[in-house]
């Protein structure tokens, strides 16, 4: 396989009211994660895990943000400039979306999710179980970082 | 663009110790995500942080794995069959790997993390900052997930 250029089909699809660049209220949001048919037995079992890692396909991404290497976090000026891959917005060289959501229901091949900031329509490539390696602890983040977290609080 | 099979292009590669599935140390691991220089300044502020989430191509999976729905998590028959998206292993529709690691220090475009349980050489598709919203306390994972981290533990 050439490893330049890696294809990747997606296995599914994220159906969600979600359709604004960080206007909704995505921490409460419920969407579904509706996987292939072909891949549903791929599921089996998921149920017994409280929450997932949904990798997903940002598509609303037009090619000219692929090249932008640096910006204002939320496009904020009040906020220092840093490298696209310093932060977790859409524009970047790869537009893969991450979102660790909370599993509320698995029914034959759809995943009700709860915290997926996807838009509708995003294709998915990767669902994962979430875990106890996934849990780290007095973690460090910028302090506009701890800026944002606190605007959206008082939201 | 055609949804149907997206192309993706690696922004880096990773440069570890660990070659072998499972058998390395891969909590201790320490590992390079060598960034591609052309994108090495999208990584201005990634120092701010103390986790990374690396989103790397698990290269070493055959064509025939990516068609296996169910698997015993780790090759091991006394655990119970599962989907593969209910485990974290490298058969699965897209060989996707995600490692939660911890970011030991920035030097221009090499970043010195530990904990990543990729393959040397793995392609990398994305590097993510980890912040709050990654943790989730109060998880819920299946017994024989709790059963192989106890094994690995006493090791």
């Amino acid at each position: 396989m050439d490893l330049d250029e890696i294809p990747i089909k997606p296995i599914g699809i994220v159906k969600s009211p979600f359709i604004e660049h960080f206007g909704g209220p995505r921490r409460t949001t419920i969407a579904q994660v509706v996987i292939n048919q072909e891949h549903s037995q791929a599921l089996e079992g998921i149920g017994e895990y409280s929450h997932l890692i949904v990798i997903f396909w940002m598509h609303k991404m037009t090619h000219n943000q692929k090249n932008i290497l640096k910006i204002h976090p939320r496009g904020r000026e009040d906020l220092p400039i840093v490298g696209v891959l310093a932060s977790r917005g859409k524009t970047r060289p790869n537009p893969i979306g991450l979102a660790v959501v909370e599993l509320l229901d698995v029914n034959d091949n759809i995943l009700n999710v709860k915290g997926l900031d996807a838009y509708n329509d995003s294709p998915v490539l990767d669902v994962k179980p979430y875990d106890h390696y996934d849990v780290k602890n007095d973690i460090k983040v910028p302090s506009w970082w701890t800026k944002i977290s606190q605007t959206h609080s008082k939201k």
